[in-house]
């Protein structure tokens, strides 16, 4: 309120002091914006605190006061004997910090992205009683030196589940916990570059994420290609020969894109492979909760856990957002277990305790009881849409995932089809986009089902038609 | 129940299937059990089908299938004309893959330990409703593909805060959420070494943890000596032109574990060197907001955004387990800026939104005006204690953040007082566990009253008296 305010002029500067705030208080908050705003510039002299106190109508306090909170941050100079003024060194106006945003992708209307899971489906309410078991029940030791490598209760509920869903035996000790799949996939590529590994064999196609961040470590990856079978094991046996790879990062449960799942023959031949060479194979678990024609195939960590590490998270049953991975190492290799150092931090503690309770509780099975439901439903209704909008295309991958591989008409760009898709605000991905070795390939789409209401799935695939009939 | 449970042998296997699963379900699970336990070993032979689904009782279907699913996996083999086998590729029993644990430091009854906030008062009836608040309002992009330098919304309430109560004016934009200070220290020092720094002047003596983080990224520490006006700078200037680094590492708020504020000609000092080398001053703003005798001084960035990098935490305000900080890169160093690459993790989106409605709806500064009162009561009521018990020893150290330093007599051994404490139930801080120079100083104590309740206080201060006199 103007009856409040107190103005008056220091050099070129016009002081205003607001109602509602100490004035010793207003007056530094004025004198600094002045300072910053140019309006009192280096080398100023200020007047002297009595006299200004007079012109201010305050007490000698509130002036001495101020300025010395303006001295001890460094934006005035009290020298003996000079009086007080502008430093020298003199503040900066706001200038623009800016880093470079990454470039916002709005989300189309009819997204058939793939790994995107059903956002509407959260479990919100669980998750919020399960924030306030964590704060109840948090130890003094969680709370202020939490493990690096997770909080016990996590770690616990973690190893309890691998072992139900995955056939996975493991020690809660072994499991660590990480930020997300690519997190656990950062820190092995760490730890086995540091003991001497330069090289990671790679599905191609594959999901770009794991071995870019493999590579960002100083793993270069080495494409190994990928069949209805899952990973060419002789390929890749021949590929580890030629380079001396001795790590290999395969997705045995439900190849991507592929949605292959490994053969019996090719995971025996993998594990032997493994062993042979005193290697690394660093198994992607990453949708195995989502089978919908059988229970899920165990972990091929089950199999050779001497040789194998699992990577897992949260994001495809819940969401990114979640920010919760695990990372099993190998038990046999020492130096995959050496992840750890003091620069390594671990999701915020309260948080993990807040995921143990909803896995411990049952809420975590509940809701993927019923995302498994929902996504086969939908995974059916896209198979007789796609058969209705686009009759004789085929369509491949496991009855699993988020996902399925739609085959397009030979000689048809699938660039091209999704630019048109694009156009009328349906995403779909080309299968290239996974490739690594630029081989001819028969032209397909990866179309992803997660996160798309029922109801606009046979709109979505309508307009998919329309796409691929004007790219034929 | 026992008329549920079905026993056959198999081989030499004794295979239990139980009631309340479905009977395929618990074959396999039985026959599972039986490879892995060594009951049925690599490559004996399994019975056909017919004869086994007759044994038990069960449909061949039933068989089928639970064969299936563990030839799938890879724990049986099924070869044309050769039966069922038990795979070659043995399974492993349950090994004990254990990690080295860290040692459980059991807390002490009577803590005086350093840097530890109040757990008590941590407001965990608001941060459940901030997580209501961010499950309710979390956008798909945040939960889908959150971005890696923290949410728009926590980058937002953070800026808008470093305005307010440390007059750093900063772009959203240019703050970066981190896992916590130490995280901030990684992710900086990761990006200078990376530009060719290979060093850092820290203070000595000083909190270990940063200088750690900074050392495993590759930045060597130089020790600088600290006396009552904070960081010396004529010594640093003199450090880096003898060593060539051109980083450096300060407390200016509230210098640990000395206690004092950096002072405004030393200010000065800092920032023209870092000007003059093209340097970077990395602040770590640690306690900034719990200063009790008057309103903080304003951040060294507030001086000199183009040199200097804030680093900052909820690590003190509410406590370790929340797992969120801030890194505000200076304005003209680019290379600092490049330490989020494709393998950064932010935390995880869902809690970063719930620590933005926690600052944003004001309940944050309520917390921090009680802890603040509490924190300068229970620092009077320690003063009291110790020229109760120890009186004439010498306390140091500005009012303000969670601990004081306590001089002991001269010849007293600090880390014998320690010990003795120890056995006393109580924990104090040797000052020599905070010095990276071996030099010779007068011995004292940091001691700590940010976790114990202000009625033990004076029996912990009458133990530590005890500790003392027994050392003397």
């Amino acid at each position: 309120m103007a009856d409040d305010q107190t103005n008056r002029w220091v050099g070129d500067a016009l002081v205003t002091i607001e109602g509602g705030e100490p004035v010793h208080v207003a007056l530094e908050r004025s004198l600094r914006a002045a300072v910053r705003e140019g309006r009192l510039r280096p080398g100023d002299p200020l007047p002297p605190s009595r006299a200004l106190a007079r012109d201010l109508g305050v007490s000698r306090w509130v002036v001495t006061q101020a300025y010395g909170a303006l001295v001890a941050e460094g934006a005035l100079d009290a020298r003996t004997g000079a009086g007080t003024r502008v430093a020298a060194t003199s503040w900066p106006t706001l200038t623009a910090t800016r880093a470079v945003a990454p470039p916002v992708q709005p989300r189309p209307a009819f997204d058939l992205g793939p790994g995107v899971p059903d956002l509407r489906h959260l479990p919100r309410a669980a998750w919020v009683a399960a924030v306030r078991t964590a704060v109840a029940s948090a130890t003094p030791g969680d709370l202020v030196a939490p493990d690096p490598r997770g909080v016990p209760a996590l770690r616990q509920a973690l190893a309890d589940r691998l072992a139900v869903t995955r056939a996975v035996l493991v020690d809660a000790d072994a499991v660590v916990v990480t930020h997300g799949a690519a997190d656990g996939m950062t820190r092995l590529a760490s730890a086995l570059r540091a003991a001497g590994h330069d090289s990671v064999l790679v599905e191609d196609p594959s999901w770009p994420r794991l071995r870019d961040v493999a590579a960002a470590a100083g793993l270069r990856p080495v494409p190994v290609p990928v069949d209805a079978d899952g990973v060419d094991t002789d390929a890749l046996v021949a590929a580890a020969g030629r380079t001396g790879a001795r790590v290999a990062l395969v997705t045995p449960s439900h190849q991507f894109p592929v949605g292959a799942a490994l053969a019996p023959a090719r995971r025996e031949a993998l594990v032997r492979w493994a062993r042979s060479v005193d290697g690394v194979v660093v198994e992607d678990d990453y949708d195995a909760e989502f089978r919908y024609d059988r229970r899920p195939v165990a972990a091929l960590r089950a199999l050779a856990p001497d040789r194998v590490a699992l990577l897992g998270s949260l994001s495809k049953t819940l969401a990114a957002g979640f920010g919760v991975g695990w990372l099993v190492p190998p038990d046999d290799v020492p130096a995959a277990r050496a992840g750890l150092d003091v620069r390594t931090s671990a999701p915020p503690s309260l948080h993990q305790l807040a995921c143990a309770a909803l896995l411990a509780d049952g809420a975590y099975d509940r809701h993927l009881r019923s995302a498994r439901a929902r996504y086969r439903r939908r995974r059916a209704a896209l198979l007789v849409a796609l058969e209705r909008h686009l009759p004789g295309l085929p369509v491949t991958g496991l009855s699993a995932g988020l996902h399925v591989v739609l085959g397009l008409p030979a000689g048809v760009d699938e660039n091209r089809v999704a630019r048109l898709a694009a156009r009328r605000d349906v995403r779909a991905m080309p299968a290239a986009r996974y490739r690594i070795a630029p081989v001819a390939s028969a032209p397909a789409l990866v179309v992803g089902y997660g996160n798309l209401v029922d109801a606009r799935l046979d709109e979505a695939v309508a307009r998919l038609a329309a796409a691929v009939a004007e790219a034929t």
